[in-house]
């Protein structure tokens, strides 16, 4: 412990602390980049000094509607101008910003506002009746709904509710923004997607936000002035804080609201965008777009790529295609991405296979966090062997706070002293992680361990191949089997016996999938493909 | 503020919160960057596997020596790689790093010793006598001293203390690394240099320097991988904590001991160097090396310069050569840089003159501080004209915590809020600071304010001046008039007169230099024009 023999007049004060919190890059950014573009949508271009402005009303407005420090303010609302706004406006007006999922159903819509407890409601006008029903359907006090239509997207107010620019109107430009007098006060309110049981609660704190944006733009390779097309919905993990990191670098934000291959192609060619982040099923979107959608452009786009491990197959051909990827890993626990697969300079040689081999692994602890750790059942790290599994530990100051009004979860998660990630993973013997497979995605065949990441990453290089899952299906002889559903390209076809033998060129006997279903995948929001419902459909027999 | 309702199993715990430390860096990359080089000296290269695990054993001596947390242990080196490892290795074992300016007398170097209460000392071999006598001329307890020959240099060990490597050897390679419990705790112990009265010691914390690596490379373009020339002196705002950053980005610190122009352009074209700092003087350096130190390179290199504004004449030339120097301001209190000239993307077609006069602002805030001032007699900020004096006030994460054992001076220092620079200065419309002087520098002829650094401004772009530093002289009619001190390029030559008149077709009368004297310029270990040796000089007649 570094503390002096004398430390009188050695402490904090007015001139040597300030708290930290990613609400400080924007009020910078206001001074520094005042005239620099920082939001894009559509026709629509911001500078910093409006968006700024435009903060500081909406922060007085939501004051002077009575929202008071440590009450949530929750939006449903897609990736827009508002939604960017929200997130500087509603912390510095001293609130929590709840970003809500405007994919989830009412039920669970309204089971967020009652537990969150939100004063004001923020939402898209085309999930205006989404968010009334919710409402409709709470069990706590509603909440004063503030309605933004959508002008870009030809989305029209429908005019009952408050509206936003009207509502903006009521703000004081000049207001002075309710800053963290200590830095661990909470920031945003994440509710987890709640595949089992309720949603629960991520808490983070304006430190661990803070961190994360400084942490992140190394190995992105981001400097001054870059184009961010902002593909992450904002109600995950907060966007993978895209828009409080953005300030920092006096960086513009291209909002997409819809992702689609031609949008991606556009931006990249009209507005210049050198980094984006996506699940690899929005690279394979741009792998499979179809020719008149794509567009040249003569500069490098770096890609980070999270939500699962990228196949070889999608890393080998978006590389081609001029895009730098990165693969990192993270949960909605983690603030985003808290694991990057950092290239190493002495592996610019390696091509191929072994290339996109490296590329999908999980990789290494991102600067704003602790050494990775893969930890037994006891707690204890396993060898860096590449092949003993363990559960992903995770320790550092992007670890969430902890789940609100849930302490006893929020113990269990941090029992090891490490945040518990549920994904199963080897380290290889220079530090790098690799998932094996979520804990609950493991297919126990014959007693013997199967990835269903391994299987899935074999049925991608088949050229018919959209996407697959891969998922458990009870079997009488051998407890599992490997079942797996497979989305087809457009025009492309090819035969459940002709799949299974392609795999089983490639795998082991107990590996191979015993079945195949054909069909389109479910998917969550951020293209996470959704295997519970896929092990609904076995029960319901579908295989 | 930003507590929520119900903040029950929220707090701080060992999955979700981390002091932060400028350690952490290193010991991620003796992780990520095993076998990547990180420092370089002559022949000598280290991997990141190998500085962590000499780090280690220093540490670990350091400790079996007797050293308790919280006590000082000082070092006495220029910018070799003992120096790198002293600057993780004193804090890992707990101790805090007191860097002593190889260029102090005798007497300062034993008072320095005596207020700091340093336990260890470790000495260059070339700097072994001062510190022996320095010793003999303390008060308090001598400290343990520890010797580095330096091979590279042809420096040999005089044998009569421990040996640095022997006493690494007595280390153990897989001691734990002591890291602070709190962020606060004290890191490192900087003395300014004193130019009035005793030196004082200036406390950084683990949290101040960890945030100042973070927030350096922003504006620097600096991504990974980059090489770095270590040019400021580590003794020096801890060489504008370079060595702390570096493995951030798993870079390499290639060491200089002695700044020469050829040291300089060997590095650039052999090691390709992509980044440095350094005081103008060194730009000056470059631009005047006679042909034969040159060397060609085919890659940008990104300067930062501080220490003084760099003349409009030294960037015109030194960009010409290919480098790209961003002017950065900062001072000891201060971690170093918290300023820097950011050049905005609407700036590029800028050229000439006003390219160089926009370049030699001390500029905008880094992202560690907050928004600069410039602060009345009273406190309060000035308008942003352009013209109107007053000093810059700083506040943020980098300012220091306070000068040790000095409580009187700190509070004297914070009184207003912020760091008080003691640089007198003006405030863009854009927000940009432009120093017009040192505040015990500006001359008062006949009322009439002369800012030092404009008259130098002008002399310099006469072609024999090399150097030049202005300042008052007493004078019965006009109270004070400038007195200029030139020192010319080699073989170059000009007269008194033909000085003053090229200065006076530039300048009003009252600011035009009254007498001129020619000369080698006195300078400090970092390049600065020691201007109260000018003023000393005056005194006893000199002009």
């Amino acid at each position: 412990m570094g503390w002096m023999q004398d430390e009188a007049g050695l402490g904090k004060c007015a001139a040597n602390y300030v708290p930290l919190t990613p609400l400080s890059h924007l009020l910078r950014a206001a001074e520094v980049f005042a005239d620099q573009e920082a939001l894009v949508y559509g026709s629509l271009r911001r500078s910093y000094g409006e968006y700024h402005e435009r903060v500081s009303r909406l922060a007085s407005a939501l004051v002077g509607a009575g929202v008071a420090p440590g009450e949530v303010v929750a939006t449903l609302l897609p990736n827009v101008p508002a939604q960017c706004e929200a997130h500087f406006a509603i912390p510095a007006c001293g609130a929590v910003l709840n970003t809500i999922n405007i994919r989830l159903d009412v039920a669970t819509v309204a089971y967020i506002l009652d537990h969150g407890g939100a004063k004001v409601l923020i939402a898209d006008s085309q999930f205006l009746l989404l968010a009334m029903e919710a409402i409709e359907a709470m069990e706590g006090p509603a909440p004063l709904v503030i309605e933004v239509p959508d002008e870009q997207a030809g989305v029209p107010g429908l005019g009952e509710q408050m509206d936003y620019e009207d509502f903006l109107a009521t703000g004081d430009p000049g207001f002075d923004w309710i800053l963290p007098q200590d830095e661990w006060e909470s920031l945003s309110l994440n509710y987890t997607s709640g595949t089992t049981g309720k949603p629960k609660g991520v808490v983070y704190s304006h430190r661990g936000a803070y961190l994360l944006t400084m942490g992140t733009p190394i190995s992105w390779r981001m400097t001054l002035f870059p184009v961010i097309l902002q593909i992450p919905p904002l109600f995950h993990c907060n966007g993978w804080h895209h828009v409080w990191m953005a300030p920092v670098f006096g960086g513009r934000i291209v909002c997409c609201r819809n992702v689609t291959a031609k949008a991606v192609f556009d931006a990249i060619a009209d507005e210049g965008v050198t980094h984006f982040g996506g699940a690899p099923i929005v690279l394979n979107m741009l792998i499979n777009a179809p020719e008149e959608e794509r567009r040249a452009t003569d500069h490098l786009v770096r890609v980070f790529t999270a939500g699962a491990p990228p196949p070889a197959a999608t890393l080998e051909r978006i590389e081609a295609m001029g895009f730098e990827v990165t693969h990192v890993y993270g949960l909605t626990e983690t603030y985003g991405h808290v694991t990057e697969c950092l290239w190493q300079q002495d592996w610019e040689g390696i091509e191929g296979d072994e290339r996109a081999a490296r590329k999908a692994r999980q990789g290494v602890a991102f600067p704003m966090m602790e050494p990775c750790v893969v930890l037994d059942g006891n707690g204890t790290p396993v060898p860096r062997d590449g092949a003993t599994q363990g559960e992903i530990g995770l320790r550092g100051n992007a670890v969430m706070k902890g789940y609100y009004r849930n302490p006893e979860a929020t113990a269990e998660a941090f029992a090891p002293g490490y945040f518990l990630s549920g994904d199963i993973a080897v380290q290889h013997p220079d530090g790098y992680l690799q998932i094996a497979d979520r804990a609950k995605d493991i297919i126990i065949s014959g007693g013997e361990n199967v990835s269903s990441v391994e299987v899935e990453g074999v049925l991608m290089h088949h050229p018919a191949v959209l996407l697959c899952a891969v998922v458990a299906k009870p079997d009488d002889k051998w407890g599992e089997v490997p079942c797996a559903f497979v989305e087809l390209k457009n025009s492309a076809s090819v035969g459940e016996d002709e799949l299974i033998a392609f795999a089983r060129e490639r795998l082991a006997g107990f590996k191979t999938p015993k079945a195949v279903v054909f069909g389109e995948l479910p998917k969550t929001s951020t293209g996470k493909i959704q295997k519970f419902e896929l092990r609904r459909r076995i029960e319901l027999g579908a295989s």
